[in-house]
C-alpha cells in the first residue's frame, strides 16, 4: 500500500497551468475544520483557490492527497497538508505576520486548549449533533436525522455559548486582550451552526458581539457568501446587523 | 455558572503540606492521552505526582479543576492546565531541553499532523472501538464490548501498523531522524492496546523495532508498571525483549 501523498495526473496539469505559488485548499463550505483554515489564510492576506470536495465520496485522486480521506487538504509550496490545526500551526510559523498566536506562553496555551474545546468537544457535542445530523447526512443521502441527537446538541450548544460568555466577561477576545486561533476556531465552529440558524444570539449580549466584531472583519466574507444547494442559509447569516 | 478551573479544598490543604512546585498530573492509567503526558514529563525529565482520576463518576472538585470533565488534567506552577496535546505543546515551551520538537517548520507540521493522526484518526477507528469497548465499558459499568465495533477495531489497526511501518520505512522515527511528540503519541496509544494484547506484532518488522527502542526509554518505565484491576496485562507487554 502506498501512503504517500501526492498529486495526481489532473493536479499536475493544472500545476503547469498556473501560478505554482498559488495556495489551493481542497473544503467543503460547511466544514468548520475547513473554515478554520479559511479564516487563518485570510487573517493572514494569503489568496487561496478554493476546490470543493465532496470528501464523502473520495476520488482516488483525493485519497493520493490525503490518506486520512478528510478535509481540508492544504496545497502550498508543492506541500501537501492535512488535519486542521496543524496546517494552522504551520501557517503561523511560515506567514507569522500578522499573528493568531500570542508569544507568552500561558496564553499560547490557552489558544490551544480553546482550539482542542472547540474542534474536540464542541464538535462532538454540538456540531457532530446539529450540523452533521440536520445538513451532512442528507448531502451524503445517509438517512435521516436522529431527533434524539438534534434535541441533545440543541441542549448542549446552551452550556457552550454561556462558556464562550463566562470567558469573554474576563477578556476582550476569547484567549486573551488579542483575537487568535482560538477565535477563529470558535468562529468557524458557530459559522456553521448559524448558517442552520441553530444558534440562539439572544442568550448572551456579550457572545452576540464577540461574534458580531469577528463577523464583520474582511477574512470572514468568504465564508458569509457561501451556499449549499438545499439548504439556502437564513437572512440574518450574513447580515454584520443581525 | 463558573466555569474556572481551581483548586478544590482539599487540593488547598495538601499545596500547603507538598512543594508548591510539585507536579501534579490527575490521570487515568489506560488512557492514550495521559500517557502521552506521562511520556513527555519523563523525557524531559520532571517529577511528578500521579493522581489516579476515576473521570466518568467526576467529584466536584475534579470538575472545578477541568470544566470539560475529562483527563488529563495537569497542575504545574499554580496552573491548572487540560487538552494533552496543548498541554504537551506548554511543556515543550517551558521546557524545551531535551526536545521533542524539530525546529524545522516542515517537520513540525509533520509532528503535529501525526500527533492528530493518532489522537483523533486511530483513536476514533482502533482505540475507542478495542479499549473502550474491552476495558472501558466494564470499568464504568456500561454494559458489554459491542461486538461489531471491537471487530472493526481489530481490522482498522492492520491499517494503522502498516502505516506506521510505511512511515518507518524512510524514517528512522515517525516524524524524521529524531524522536518526537509524534513518536510519544503514537506510543502512548499502542502502548493501552498492548496492555490487552490487541497489538499482532508479527505483522511488521520495522514497527516492532520502532516500538521496541521507544519501550526501552527510561521514560517507559511508569507505563510499562501500570495495572488496572481485572485487567492483568500478558506478560509481553513489559518485557523489553517480546
Amino acid at each position: 500500500m502506498n501512503f504517500a501523498p501526492r498529486r495526481g495526473i489532473e493536479d499536475q496539469t493544472l500545476h503547469k497551468k498556473t501560478d505554482p505559488r498559488m495556495i489551493r485548499l481542497y473544503h467543503f463550505p460547511l466544514s468548520p475544520f475547513c473554515r478554520k483554515v479559511r479564516l487563518t489564510l485570510a487573517e493572514k492576506r494569503l489568496e487561496v483557490e478554493l476546490i470543493e470536495e465532496r470528501y464523502w465520496e473520495p476520488s482516488p485522486d483525493f485519497l493520493r492527497r490525503n490518506p486520512a480521506g478528510k478535509v481540508p487538504v492544504l496545497r502550498i509550496e508543492n506541500k501537501v497538508l492535512s488535519e486542521s490545526q496543524a496546517i494552522c500551526e504551520y501557517l503561523e510559523e511560515a506567514y507569522p505576520n500578522p499573528s493568531l498566536m500570542p508569544r507568552d506562553i500561558d496564553m499560547r496555551f490557552e489558544v490551544r486548549r480553546l482550539c482542542a474545546w472547540f474542534d474536540d468537544k464542541f464538535h462532538a457535542e454540538v456540531t457532530s449533533k446539529l450540523l452533521y445530523e440536520r445538513v451532512n447526512k442528507k448531502i451524503m443521502a445517509h438517512g435521516y436525522p436522529d431527533s434524539k441527537a438534534v434535541k441533545s446538541g440543541a441542549g448542549r450548544i446552551k452550556y457552550h455559548l454561556d462558556y464562550l460568555g463566562w470567558l469573554l466577561d474576563q477578556r476582550r477576545w476569547l484567549a486573551g486582550d488579542v483575537m487568535t486561533l482560538a477565535d477563529v476556531t470558535a468562529a468557524a465552529h458557530i459559522s456553521c451552526l448559524d448558517y442552520i440558524s441553530d444558534v440562539d444570539w439572544n442568550r448572551n449580549a456579550t457572545v452576540k458581539d464577540w461574534y458580531a466584531k469577528i463577523k464583520s472583519r474582511p477574512s470572514f466574507r468568504t465564508l458569509l457568501a457561501d451556499q449549499v444547494p438545499g439548504f439556502p442559509p437564513p437572512a440574518h447569516y450574513a447580515d454584520l446587523d443581525f
